[in-house]
């Protein structure tokens, strides 16, 4: 088997990681102590006065791009960019309002800018949000050939009461998973690296990212005091689990089922590194207290493939998987941030 | 005379505001109603409730990115990023509160993304924002080697109270002046290609936007009745004063002193795309009904070079300009949209 990472795709976690460290230093400075701490860090909660507050969030859909150039195909990516911020804002408990895109291109091409703003709508609908403006930079010189670049920014509102912190998941809670549509918009970098050109499976990697603000809006309003904690699972696999509480470690032995692109994928790749990278059929991971049921059953009614899928443990900064299902064979691990 | 002009630098504004109109028509739709109506549409301001709103905007520093890379000088784009954002969020009448950056890269380098986020902090302490998180992308494959790009996105507040719309300006106003540091982050592309590489005034292109939130912020406080309007002069160059309000005219005739970048400019670009393009050393415009003599000191008290420049005219969508003082010879113009 090759050794596929996700480094040797040549993406530098660790590096990237060690930036947004200093970023948070230098963020560490008089002011910052008033923002809200919102779950998992998915977005930044600014108040606006004691009871209510923004909540904000930047996000591009990283080398998705490329396949969706390979393909000329477009249309999804603008979902993909507004379910990447529209996802992470509903972790924090809040309502997303408001969708701002950046596009640059060295050249405006019509086809290409109607194609990627007609999917931008499209998630906006989706994600309840009113795309409310953007900025369209043409830069000559900047981008390889026919290439462009896509940033979304989402601004939503959130209460002191509807704030999830994660504070309250305790051992012996509920983790109840919410089925992804596919790879989603991480670890594309590798995933383009192991599904060749060519290959009837690359196609799949264009699947348009699962929007989950209506049901996730629905069920705090109906269950709020049930709902400790949302995870969108994004780079980092399904380590996004231990961002939400470092008091806690989570113990997952009854996974959703697998989408066929990462069965492929498992062909090449070794199977802790694809927990560590991808989705994993889950999207999403609710932690809840009770009324699991009615919260399937829910996420069932908006068409979207949920179950409980494990329980919060007192191994604080571990996940433990049984992953036997996905795998056709014996197969437990571990992983740890 | 070569025939240099924003078009002639592979820019093409008539094709980005055909896209930006495509989205506006998209954007047309049920909720956008409810949006508060900011002057110049510098930022979208999404209300909270009856008395409270949030103004959000993105920008990118263009391709002034490129002549940042030639000089290894990354330091004052982090500046621009932020002076680009905060600058269109006070011309709403909105206090600047927080900033999101993103990122993305071939791959990743410490000493460049160091260079970036210090002049982000910087730019935020300047506009009086918190840095309150981002997004930082390594994409293999997607930019020219070596090249990066960068977004900002802003978020302040405004109330009902505080909003200018630019509904207010009436013929008989007087029109406000404030330096420019130079050619800010518009026009770039143009400017690139008259200096050429080698010539001493190419570095000059690199000098940080000024910020303006500081003295407006002031200015907004002790004469908030007197403030008509706010104009933040970006591409378009003086015809950003016409997006204020479309049921007036403007005539300057006593421009503030030209930068010498913009001088070495005009000996290769034909005086009236110059005002079409860049700033001319003016980077912010504001239209008050009074006070005018306190309001430039305010700005003259925090170093900024400020003066009455002229005032409104019942000619709508022109702009009338005496560029006598730039030029050195007698010539005037008009603008229109």
């Amino acid at each position: 088997m090759e050794a596929n990472t996700y480094s040797s795709a040549g993406v530098n976690i660790e590096k990237a990681e060690h930036f947004v460290g200093r970023l948070k230093t230098s963020s560490r400075r008089a002011g910052h102590e008033r923002l809200w701490k919102g779950a998992g860090g998915y977005a930044s909660v600014v108040p606006i006065d004691d009871e209510i507050a923004m909540a904000l969030t930047t996000d591009g859909v990283g080398t998705k791009l490329l396949v969706a150039l390979e393909f000329e195909q477009l249309e999804g990516i603008g979902i993909d960019l507004v379910a990447m911020c529209a996802n992470d804002l509903i972790c924090v408990g809040a309502k997303p309002t408001a969708f701002l895109d950046y596009f640059a291109t060295p050249k405006l091409d019509d086809a290409q800018a109607d194609a990627i703003i007609q999917g931008i709508v499209e998630g906006c609908d989706q994600a309840s949000m009113l795309l409310v403006g953007g900025e369209t930079a043409e830069l000559p010189g900047l981008y390889a050939d026919k290439h462009f670049d896509l940033a979304g920014f989402a601004a939503g509102t959130v209460t002191r009461k509807t704030l999830i912190t994660g504070d309250a998941i305790a051992p012996g809670d509920i983790v109840i998973g919410v089925a992804s549509t596919g790879i989603h918009s991480n670890g594309l970098s590798l995933a383009r690296k192991v599904i060749k050109e060519g290959d009837p499976m690359r196609k799949a990697l264009l699947q348009p990212t699962a929007i989950y603000v209506k049901p996730v809006i629905e069920a705090m309003q109906r269950y709020s005091h049930s709902i400790k904690g949302l995870a969108h699972i994004t780079g980092g696999g399904w380590r996004n689990l231990l961002r939400l509480n470092d008091q806690v470690g989570f113990s997952i032995d009854k996974p959703l089922a697998l989408p066929p692109v990462f069965s492929h994928l498992l062909q090449h790749v070794d199977a802790e590194e694809m927990y560590k990278t991808f989705n994993m059929g889950m999207g999403l991971a609710l932690i809840v207290n009770m009324h699991d049921a009615q919260i399937i059953q829910l996420f069932k009614d908006y068409g979207y493939s949920a179950a409980q899928i494990g329980t919060v443990t007192d191994k604080h900064g571990e996940v433990a998987i049984d992953a036997e299902s996905h795998l056709g064979r014996p197969a437990k691990f571990t992983l740890k941030e």
